[in-house]
């Protein structure tokens, strides 16, 4: 899907409210996905995000390897293959092809864009003073890209074990806050 | 509204899906409180939060002094008093007073529960190595309350300037994950 360029001031919009995402990592032109939902905003702009992969996934070694990643954000309809994400290992499959996942070339990363969800944010790694402690990387957004035509797109939630609470009603109240 | 004890091992299953959540403090008797969506998971047992908390907000001071806080997850039907609390400073008003919510003494900390809100995180500060680069707390769980009566608490996420997704159907995949 044709996507369009993001602001970066606007990036914690769209992490800020918790959604699952799917991370992409890549070396020696082989690509991997994981699932991941402990993640936060650590700052507006530019937009740093920190999250943790744990050294038992095959991404974090990419991850430390490449020090780049794209974190992706599916919507509901992409629910069955965030869950088939987190139940393999990219040590065994190749999650793009197995699950019918479409990767797109990224402009300032190797890892792909997963054409499938609607945002993308092409990240480096910033700082990994955490990562021996917490396996908490801290990564810097560098290009963020939006599906224009998805107005309201539904995210969903981690409860655990499979169960996901999935973006209801939006509400809209005054507000002073950023 | 009577809590029961929630046990620690689950505790991520609140806190992973992303909530907007009120932090509550207190110093010298008097207690504040502040709206976060900037949290994580770190760990599961015991349970980890990483979360920002801006020195430029009045609750900065108050947990690095005291070392202590909870973390109350609030529903829909708090949302306007989300806001309030969001859009206020503790330095002027008395948030319990003037939003008419209910301080409860917690167990293992001097700051209060918001009984209002369906579930309270009693928290003590664990590690303070990232505060003064990024304002991010290491909380460690130490007891934590849930409200019985509510099944299907619809927690909010907020997406910038006052608007909330609301949590809406809840699915349920065949999983691996915890």
């Amino acid at each position: 899907m044709p996507k369009k360029s993001f602001p970066l001031s606007k990036v914690y919009r769209l992490l800020e409210p918790g959604p699952v995402v799917l991370v992409t990592t890549a070396r020696k032109g082989r690509a991997n996905i994981m699932a991941m939902s402990w993640h936060t905003m650590l700052e507006f702009e530019p937009p740093l995000v920190g999250c943790v992969i744990s050294n038992r996934n095959y991404s974090f070694d990419i991850l430390n390897a490449s020090k780049e990643c794209v974190i992706n954000i599916p919507t509901v309809a992409l629910a069955k293959k965030v869950v088939d994400c987190g139940n393999s290992s990219g040590r065994k499959v190749d999650k793009f092809k197995k699950f019918s996942l479409t990767p797109m070339a990224a402009s300032y990363v190797q890892a792909p864009l997963i054409d499938e969800c609607y945002a993308n944010l092409e990240c480096k790694v910033a700082d990994t003073k955490m990562v021996n402690k917490y396996n908490f990387f801290v990564l810097e957004v560098v290009k963020a890209w939006i599906d224009p035509m998805q107005k309201h797109p539904q995210t969903i939630h981690h409860q655990g074990r499979g169960v996901f609470a999935v973006d209801g009603e939006t509400i809209r109240l005054p507000s002073k806050m950023k």
